[in-house]
């Protein structure tokens, strides 16, 4: 299997390209080769699988070819303009997060035609999708309302995966990532930022600003389970998505508030003093938009997996991730 | 005002055209101009209004963008490769109803930011966005899950109109126009084409085939309610759409039989003699993807107006479009 990682430069690409050189396996095939490719040269891997680190931007239409030269047989396309970023520029959104999706698929769709063999798609969309008109707790099968740019480019790449997918030009696979916390790394452009960095940041040492109160609800997944909720979505049959490749992947709900309940349960209570509370409208109004709430009937079904508790969050990032400030 | 009505060639357009010359206004305003635009050089329509007709491709963006040099106030998309046409050719479909319909969106943008005053886009979306794990009568607030490419490149433009207006860029409404028969004209690649031309061809003395069976049901409208919820979807308040610009248009349900009985009991039995049976399982396997039973409440609660009967519809083309042919 040769596995090609959009996006790898990333904190989710570099993690399941970990855990993929690891296991050396996916979906039982042997893994012989990982691209990842980003915008700027990923970090590498060690282990016993070979890594390739490739500059691509998916926006042109080249890059994204030339990514597929050696023949990937499963494609993560993770690589994406954040939300915040995405609704900042629409039109840096709408090039690479629809544009570069089109060139992913199409360079996939070519492959396929000239190998016979279409590759396997699986494309990272986003609760950003969900929002406006759907209801307060969102069942499966609820119309797609994103209150954003960047959820309205996620929603269109879902429906080009089923459209390349029905056609057989793909196999792909969509799922609809919770809000992934506690991320490492350093803040970013997505609004869902602080939803990570008021629990990252301040058990590293450092202070964070919370944006939104409390009360606000997260709907949230850990690195570790959504990297193998991506695994999982490569064993899934392809009969078994029925008429739509697009899934809300399980995760759970807790308040701010019960975040940091958790954070202080397992780390202690230094942490949280950290946080301060500067309201921000600009990131309120966005993620205001999204659904706290969901019942992801379908991804349950299929075997994607929710976290047992945040608490448990708390725990892989300090297994997994911490970067404690130097001297301490 | 000034009105751009892209497809203004076909025949929705061409009787879009006519109804708004004939009443010479549109949300209560003066009608200045009416430009229509299409691939060929539209039809002339005779009336107090100015009409332009345009040779333009929207799926080049210099076209696009010369069709707003009037600065149109409306513009009415319609134009789009219809839907048997767009799966029988995947890159044409994306070149004219994604690629054509983003051209047409960033120019009504740019007229947009350089005169402050967002245009109002009225997009055609169409029935063909529900299918698959829709439930077999479609309420509001589903999924799309279009089991067509014609119908993903419609969904797909449905989620740029709503983030285009969301953004205050345009002032957009999406409209899914149920199957439009009796239609005028001559048999075409959609793949609904039968539904009107097995009423339409052999009330002119023709035969047609029907390649599904009597039992289907049609979820339809007539040309002219078509074109009245077009118009009327110009007087809505922005703010009475919500958080989603798109709506099921209202329509009826009548199965094919209900809707040939309905002919002869308008027109007299020969017609139904002249129409044959053959199966064609490649517009089956499209057309069966559609639903025939909807709940179109937001519609209905926006004005929006379903026709009385197919009786009707038949009375409505006996009026306005039929051609007998030559010595009868």
């Amino acid at each position: 299997m040769r596995i090609l990682i959009t996006g790898g430069g990333g904190f989710l690409g570099q993690k399941l390209a970990k855990h993929l050189c690891e296991t050396g396996t996916i979906a039982q095939y042997d893994i012989s080769e990982i691209t990842l490719a980003d915008i700027q040269k990923p970090l590498g891997i060690s282990g016993a699988v070979h890594i390739s680190r490739v500059i691509a931007d998916i926006s042109k239409a080249e890059d994204a070819k030339a990514l597929f030269a050696q023949k990937p047989d499963i494609i993560f396309h993770l690589a994406a303009v954040v939300s915040g970023a995405a609704e900042a520029d629409l039109d840096l959104g709408m090039r690479v997060n629809l544009g570069g999706t089109i060139n992913i698929l199409e360079s996939a769709r070519q492959q396929g035609e000239k190998t016979g063999q279409p590759p396997m798609v699986i494309f990272a969309s986003s609760v950003a999708v969900h929002g406006g008109e759907a209801p307060a707790v969102v069942p499966d099968g609820v119309e797609l309302n994103p209150q954003s740019s960047y959820g309205t480019q996620k929603a269109i790449g879902e429906l080009l995966v089923q459209d390349y997918s029905r056609r057989g030009l793909i196999d792909g696979r969509g799922l609809r990532l919770p809000t992934v916390t506690i991320r490492p790394g350093k803040a970013n452009a997505a609004a869902s930022s602080f939803m990570s960095s008021i629990f990252r940041d301040t058990l590293q040492g450092g202070n964070a600003n919370c944006p939104v109160p409390r009360e606000f609800p997260v709907w949230h997944s850990s690195p570790r389970t959504v990297v193998e909720n991506l695994i999982h979505a490569a064993e899934v049959p392809a009969e078994a998505f029925g008429y739509n490749r697009n899934l809300n992947l399980p995760g759970r709900t807790d308040t701010i508030g019960e975040m940091i309940e958790a954070m202080t349960a397992v780390a202690g209570p230094d942490a949280a003093t950290r946080i301060t509370w500067e309201s921000d409208p600009a990131i309120e109004k966005i993620v205001s938009g999204w659904r706290g709430y969901f019942r992801p009937e379908k991804g349950l079904a299929l075997g994607f997996k929710p976290d047992i508790s945040f608490e448990k969050s708390v725990q892989y990032f300090l297994e997994d991730d911490i970067v404690l400030p130097q001297g301490s």
